[in-house]
């Protein structure tokens, strides 16, 4: 049986394993939440760590906290965010409401980490108390949200952000190299009048720039923070200055333009600007659901498909049919995408559901919006990566598809009008021949006339 | 300046249009709530004329309610539930969370009728009162919800149930018709083993035929109502057997099979059956979209796509591409489909914010699940007349797309292994030679056993 | 038996109400279509009629449209912009997916409007044609959402943010009213230190604020034009020049900043600035559910709740409680957020699911985009005027229970360490004692440090 | 740097870690796929092992398999099964959309495990082939879909309906309790006519009640398995016979009533199953979220909220305010609610967005519905056992506040009327006296009448 010993709390004491940095809130809550075992994020861990940093710092600064205990506090957070302890970080996402007992977890871990720096024993919660000192001026109402956006912010700039400008940059790539491909363009899923091929892969790489500008456009929402609200956004047992102080030292320790939430009851109450980030992310996902979807049917075949683009061949496909190969990136951006729309319903609800003065659903807000921002910068690059890179054009596939469609047929309707040139288009299709024998059939465009309409490559712009 | 005349409720009085039956509190009810325009749908208000009709049957049975009254208010919502006074019902969705008041402007409007045919003037609530003698043992808060249960049963008998029934018939027998032709199968968008494409439509009909029996399973709970509970559920002023008077004189008048809800607390306070019959749509969506979206996919080109399918032309498609046709019922259809997909999400968010003794979000869901039942009903209807009715197999391009596919392959495997069959099918497909091809090139299967063992024919089913 | 009058299109002849400015191309879509009944929002019909106004503008300044047949078209538009045939677009939501039906009732109507008031007869086609010259230069496919942008922008401008503005501005005004009143705060539902009630609505208003600012963010890329790509996005047989002009003529037309679209293939094929712009909207609704739970659960009672403030009462509660008074407008609005949310996701996948050039789900996207703006709108102006404007705080009521609360004992942690007061907030709550006496018995804190650190008036802020 | 040894799959050779049991495959699709980190759930990782025993079993029974072959696969599978080889499985669920890569994770490991056991060397594939021995007669598109039929389907077993039980018989108890307490009930938040606490309780456990009920009506249609398909439906490559081996052999494992899916085809296309069960899921998350939410409302306080209920202390509250103590219980469950419902969004999605032959949205899908059954089962019994166990009730202040109500007027309306009752309830709101007091003054009742008239504990019921 492992060792224990014993560490209290306002409800009296409880054993802890004699090895963990952790003390009687985070034991207990072990204890209290058997639900599902999905841990609290690293990344907001390690941003909670950055939170505890910058706070220590600014409390020193303001005459708060002496500079021995900062120090430790400081030096203690910092191995934190550094990854050194991840392991002391047990409590699962289903606890309260408010991440009260992930911020007491930091609050432990760090103050007997200082301790035992400063020659103290564990659990003595001397000379570095976890609520007097490492929480001082701060309040879970505040430090939890303040811990989730800065999380959210640097995933953002970390992966998402990479993720999305990788795929832009190789969809813009893949564009400009396909530009002079003509091939038939497809609406309602029926063919309809040509278009580059570099023009379709162009649209995919606009909605993802766009999607980059939306991402981008909500980050300072995210970036604003409700630390020095603490309890109900009054920033009541806060120095003053506090809410200052302390985005200062975050913005130096980050280097990323952290801002103090103008509205600090709204920075508690609410959580909006975690449903508008998310309602962004939505808006990816549905711009890379689109790409990948478009990706795998113009990949389709290998001969009983579209088969326009050839995509790159990186694993087996079938554990039954021998030598086939699928479109297995697409297939995990899209399954991304569904889990991010899904997220985003879960943030929508839980953003809608607080009451008075505090939202008690941060922890699955931070959460789903930390997975999906993971997801979607991941899925983003390695899609770039393993498909797009390696995506090529079928020339004589393409070539042979568009010297069928009927649908050049609208290049005569300047000409003859839209009547008689759909006589001739049904005419062509009724009989399987090609337009210009139902043109000339029709005897409703000369020889000579449809040959100088009738140019795929003249219909590529207005000037057609 | 249109004729008014005085009418008062325990706000005071007020001026209603001379010509209109409705009473104060409609009156109040539309000058309140300038929100949106969309009316309750009529589909609520018949339902719950018939409410009132077995509620004064109900009473008058019990003692409650003399005869002459009685009558009197069961002709006035006779004539109510068949149509005759729709325009008498101008209230919007976005009222009260109880829809109090509809339940008034139905209290109102018959009493005023009643009142009528028994030789009194409109507004006297004389002798017949809208409170209380047509709200005889009655509140909003068990009543609407009793209506909303009743339209919802009715257009599911109506309209969802022979939508459904009439598309599973359509597909059965195409399934029936296509059985003997054998087309490539696609898994992840690429070719795969053989299949018939009766058997891909079977799926389809499959699909179809399990939403009805969803949708069926559901319809015990909703066909439970809420009448007898009152105002929270305990049947305060109402006359004993109430609940179970009210049940047997609806079932009379309906001839549908209702009960009595056994908890007429949480019948009030929670309308999960609501939710659960939502999700059976929900479900029948996601049937949907799939089946739609195959038919149009094997029905793309006519000569750029797959073109397996060929699907009836029901009018021109394009504006600008003269002779254009499009694939438009299946497009309404998933269109539908989504709608539904988002009703789900209204009525989950609506059904889970409730609190105490009364869920306020009815009318809400109540408009959003009989606009999905009608929609799933009618599209499913229509997809089937005018879009799988006259679907056509393309025998030709089937047997040409088949002719062509390397997952034929697979048939190897048993005999020469995976690994070997891989090769073989790596092989063909680098040098766009076919499998036998390739076979003999490898020496891995002599010319004999090839033809043997890959056989389409021979590859739908586990005889193979 | 109503007259008709035959029509024709390229699928051959249809009977059409004589008296019907529409065409064959409408008349089959009405029976084509017997789904739901839900009307193209007029919205949208009158945006389209904007849309041809600038298009026969655009067309006759490139020298596309002789001036007589532009001027018709002008005169037809501009007369249906305004509201005068509304009657004339019986069209359903649910059809093609690109709208097409609607773009030709639109063109069919102007187009015999046009010829009537150039003498000739309805059904004729010239001297105006519906394709050729109503039409010219368009597609459905780039029309379509090009109305459906219009329609947003003009109904946000319109409505939405009028209505938001009107909500912010009350709340404002009850946020200064309120400011001197000190109450309870609540977190996780329980007593928590103490706030402003001007306060708890400030963050109200700042909530609404932002949400404006999210609308107005998104605005730019709604208001960017798909008009100029026509059928696939290349612009094909439209003049040089003509998406330029058709905005400069649009914005002249409606005096709202309009664009050409950067990328009309992207603007064919995906619809992600209407997702996005539903995802604003939703923002707004999760702020908005926020706002209105509280206000109605700050107003419960009058005698068995919270009670902290009155409601105005605007009509009488309930059919069978006599006098009962209840938060309706809170309702209204909590329905209409929960219908916002449920078309956001209808949106969200309408938007994932097109396909290659077009996507199809234009109709259902634009109806749910429209519906969301302007319920969102009517129902935020509503609850302004109708209850945000009179609701009064009860001051003796907040009173009553800010003197009774523990939580102001967090104002002694500072001075006497967390353990320690929270070992007085447990005493007080067990004895059911005042914080005063628990502090006196245990010996913690002298009365005279009691009465200077914990006082409500102190714990406003950071100074405290 | 670690040591690894070769192995080869159709795409040539790779390294692999040499003390691992997976294969090239496994190892291929670890370095395709670094997205996310979420590993495939274990539940579904042991549900794939005994798909693999039963099909060892079910070919060995069917002659297609040698006894020692799949003895040695047998006891493999059975040692995965029981968890013996979790670290040997370590691909995310953002891979291929068959599971393919899964699958072929179980065939590699158990193909070295086996092989070991009968003293062959790993990475040999002899005597045990993964494809040939181990996948006998086996695709992942139906071998993928069946582990997470039988994953589902063991979980809702274990986890899900016993949580619902637990809390089911938790709530139950509490219902009969509180049988004798009357208290006030509350409509639109508002003070409503009285009901018994007990009754209120009641309404929540009927919810928990029918959410077991709507569970398993779905169960049957999720234990339907599409094992015996294989790669689009016919069931290629299979022994006659296989599919009805195949369950038998299943069921002899779990104890569990499985059968083979009616139609395969439909089984490996669609998962529309899934999407009806996690329907179910939303369902009770819908109850629960009431339930919770009412708990928690009906429990705030201690001094400032309604106060009625006193729930269990298990853990401090607040890191900054002292002695506080939440509803976290209730916070984790609603928050479990919020992922539930997203999942459920997750899911929809997914399983609208298949194609042909094959639904590619599978791991997703799996991991989504794992996600919801196993939450909601954790949290309900946490719930139950944490919070419901020890909720107490208030009498005093539910009867301080019961006295209060002026909507006992109620039970004056059948005698007087609702207008004049009306009446009475309004002076006395505006008088703030009591409801006798007020009808006093108005003459509109005497003493005598009111006392027997307005009786709480005759208002419970018809009878009053």
């Amino acid at each position: 049986m492992a060792a224990t010993r014993e560490e209290t709390d306002s409800l009296g004491s409880i054993d802890v394993p004699a090895d963990r940095y952790w003390g009687a809130q985070t034991q207990r809550s072990l204890e209290n939440f058997p639900i599902g075992g999905d841990r609290m994020p690293l990344a907001l861990i390690h941003a909670f760590a950055l939170q505890k940093q910058a706070s220590a710092r600014a409390n020193r600064r303001l005459g708060g906290l002496e500079a021995e205990l900062a120090e430790a506090i400081d030096r203690a957070a910092a191995a934190i965010a550094a990854g050194d302890h991840d392991a002391e970080f047990p409590l699962v996402v289903w606890q309260t409401g408010s991440g009260t007992q992930t911020n007491m977890n930091l609050n432990e871990v760090i103050s007997n980490l200082a301790n035992e720096s400063l020659g103290s024993a564990r659990g003595t919660k001397r000379p570095v108390h976890p609520n007097d000192h490492v929480n001082r001026g701060q309040s879970s109402n505040d430090s939890f949200p303040t811990a989730m956006h800065i999380a959210g912010v640097r995933e953002i700039h970390a992966r998402l952000l990479p993720g999305l400008r990788r795929l832009h940059a190789a969809l813009a790539a893949k564009s400009e190299a396909f530009h002079d491909i003509v091939k038939i363009g497809r609406t309602h899923l029926q063919d309809a009048t040509p278009l580059r091929l570099g023009d379709a892969v162009g649209a995919w790489a606009f909605q993802v720039e766009t999607g980059i500008a939306r991402v981008e456009a909500a980050l300072p929402r995210l970036s604003a923070l409700a630390q020095g609200g603490t309890a109900v956004g009054t920033g009541v047992n806060t120095e003053p200055g506090f809410a200052e102080a302390f985005v200062e030292e975050l913005r130096a320790l980050t280097d990323l333009p952290f801002t103090s939430a103008p509205n600090k009851f709204e920075a508690l109450a609410a959580h909006d600007a975690m449903v508008e980030m998310s309602g962004a992310l939505n808006t990816v996902a549905v711009s890379l659901m689109k790409v990948a979807n478009d990706v795998r049917m113009l990949g389709s075949g290998p001969r009983c498909g579209i088969g326009e683009l050839m995509l790159p061949a990186n694993e087996p496909g079938s554990s039954i049919m021998p030598g086939k190969v699928n479109p297995t990136q697409a297939e995990a951006l899209t399954q991304v995408c569904a889990r991010v729309m899904g997220n985003h319903t879960t943030i929508t609800v839980a953003g809608a559901t607080g009451h008075f003065e505090l939202n008690v659903f941060k922890p699955v807000m931070a959460d789903a919006l930390l997975q999906s921002i993971r997801l979607l910068g991941d899925a983003a690059a390695s899609f770039a990566e393993r498909c797009v890179d390696g995506m090529e054009a079928d020339r004589s596939r393409i070539s042979e598809l568009l010297g069928k469609s009927l649908m050049l047929v609208t290049a005569l309707a300047p000409h003859i009008g839209y009547d008689a040139a759909a006589k001739i288009a049904k005419k062509a299709h009724e009989d399987g021949t090609t337009l210009k024998e139902a043109a000339r059939a029709l005897d409703l465009v000369s020889d000579a006339d449809f040959d100088r309409w009738v140019r795929p490559e003249a219909m590529l712009g207005p000037e057609g």
